[in-house]
């Protein structure tokens, strides 16, 4: 395995570091809207199989960047395979979202949870890891990726989704304790899984916190903010590759919470990712030298047609504005890609940011040379 | 019927002025939590019966009134009144939420709609705005509301509730000019509406911008701020009463919109609804002395015991700080109160926020005087 990636334009952009043209991938770019995802998925059975197969998980992994010059790969996981590995019994229901069978709600169930060793229960996913990583030979960057504690913490207590986050909010406010507890163990898991897919071979690591947004200002810095800084402090983030020193950089993207922008920025993260709520020229303000920004398309710009994909690619280049020395943008959705996305809109959005932030970039250059 | 009100602590609140407690009361205080509520419910056979009989109305809206020392009594109405009043077939299958027979997502629907009548077919709605006002016999002050020109569209255009928004941003996105010709339709009918309430009796009213959080930054302001500005501007606030003229105030609450609160605090409205991700000090800096600012708990504090109810009110108190000359506070959940909530959680917070706010008033008062 080699350190060298043909395309490293993700991982320039996450140092701050000068590039060509603005990175682009999509969050949940291996998806339901690939007609061949959606063949491997019925040739695996079932999602969790596909999940813990290693071979198709890299098949999948690889299926949106044999359609479009993505510049990063990212795992095919799923975002619950922690807590599964702790034994709570993950389950999906046709046409239902997951499920646990053993939701952890009661002091009980609290006290027999453990941070699962990643390289046991957990061997798939690196097994995954190194698979891709052959793979795609260099071509691009693979991120690896895991739930933030607290995102993890709101399905092992809901028992699945939630749309008033009854059952955890409740315990947040009743029994502090038990969720500190809970998200004290995540927090160690967190960074154990993140470790061992940096030791397989991941080459940027993205923590998403899908369900922080929907804490009272407060209790997200306590409950959210505070152990995902815990995890990224407890990454082991240099590892030798080929004989190189390579440093894996870190993005938090925590869905609405545009509000606390500038404190997610100071948790010692190399970028933050922002939905489409927030402006981006003012997520570069307030974020300043210390953060890339990734972001933040609506996905649904992608159901209209190739015209109005372009007009808003545009907005969202423009709205960042020219990159300058400590200040990068990776373009990405403010949220995962839908599964009713035609995969045509795709390939314009790919070339938009290719071809735009090029002309972006000259005209910087031909501006400064005035 | 008098303009005077026995209990005009938030009607002076809203205007800014100085007031012996932080006035309370609770989005959705008249619901399912209540189990004299669903004893009405079943009497009226469905909910839109309840709705739709001003007497059953009248009576669910007093409900909370007659348990706990509110500030303000809210009409009890549905939100889709009026795209229901458009002919668009309103109906609610047991279990989901509403739904609509018709909606409207073609050129031939949208040159159909128009504003209704609100004295001919909303006329329930004034009749039963006329019965709570003789009924609360100026006990409290009446809140009077609509849905926003945006969130009625998400309804018609989605064709019920959603969780992505497809069928409107794509609309938005693909065809804007078939979304904004709903959106005047709708601003003209949401005026109607509101300034038909006030002629009926309502003492304030409120837009609920349920789902403008939802947009991306700068389809909000163009898709849902402009249209709610639109509907501030036509209102015709000033009624005359008993011989005296009173001034109707307004609020505007967009949840998730903490990102644009400046931007909603200039539209033209008295008081801006915040939700709880918002800090409230942080609100108060920012909206200045245009507006009072409404909000703001996690209704799900309210599933915590007595004790815990009273330290999160106290929080949100503090959060905003005493108040001063022309910034004022209104206490409100950052959301509707959930069904599951135990009744005398309700009566904990009522009474610790009317209790603490008076206390921050006299500490306020002697550290002046010192």
């Amino acid at each position: 395995m080699t350190a060298a990636v043909a395309n490293d334009t993700f991982l320039r952009a996450l140092r701050r570091e000068p590039t060509e043209h603005t990175p682009v991938w999509l969050m949940r770019q291996a998806g339901r809207y690939l007609p061949e995802y959606n063949a491997t998925r019925a040739r695996a059975g079932s999602f969790l199989n596909l999940c813990k197969n290693p071979e198709l998980a890299c098949e999948v992994t690889l299926q949106p960047l044999a359609r479009y010059p993505l510049d990063a790969a990212i795992l095919f996981s799923d975002i619950l395979t922690v807590p599964d590995a702790m034994g709570l019994g993950l389950y999906f229901a046709e046409g239902e979202g997951p499920r646990f069978e053993r939701p952890v709600r009661d002091e009980a169930a609290v006290a027999q949870l453990a941070a699962p060793d990643p390289n046991q229960s957990l061997r798939y996913v690196m097994d995954a890891v190194r698979t891709i990583r052959s793979a795609l030979g260099g071509k691009v960057p693979l991120i690896g990726f895991s739930g933030s504690p607290f995102t993890l913490a709101c399905y092992m207590v809901e028992g699945g989704g939630s749309d008033d986050f009854r059952q955890i909010k409740t315990m947040l406010y009743r029994r502090p304790d038990l969720l500190h507890r809970i998200l004290e163990v995540n927090a160690q898991a967190v960074a154990d899984y993140l470790n061992a897919q940096i030791e397989a071979g991941a080459q940027a690591v993205m923590i998403f916190d899908s369900w922080g947004g929907a804490l009272a200002d407060g209790a997200f810095q306590a409950f959210s903010l505070a152990y995902t800084r815990r995890v990224l402090r407890a990454l082991r983030p240099e590892r030798e590759e080929g004989g190189v020193k390579v440093r894996v950089p870190t993005i938090v993207f925590t869905k609405g919470g545009g509000l606390w922008l500038e404190q997610i920025a100071g948790a010692g993260c190399d970028a933050v990712g922002v939905d489409w709520t927030m402006n981006l020229g003012q997520a570069r303000a307030l974020v300043g030298d210390r953060c890339a920004i990734q972001g933040n398309l609506d996905p649904m710009v992608l159901m209209a047609g190739h015209e109005q994909v372009r007009a808003q690619a545009l907005k969202v280049l423009e709205s960042f504005g020219p990159p300058s020395a400590g200040h990068a943008h990776i373009f990405n959705l403010g949220h995962g890609i839908s599964q009713f996305t035609p995969p045509d809109h795709v390939h314009t959005l790919v070339e938009t940011v290719h071809q735009y932030s090029r002309e972006m970039r000259r005209r910087g250059a031909s501006a400064s040379s005035l």
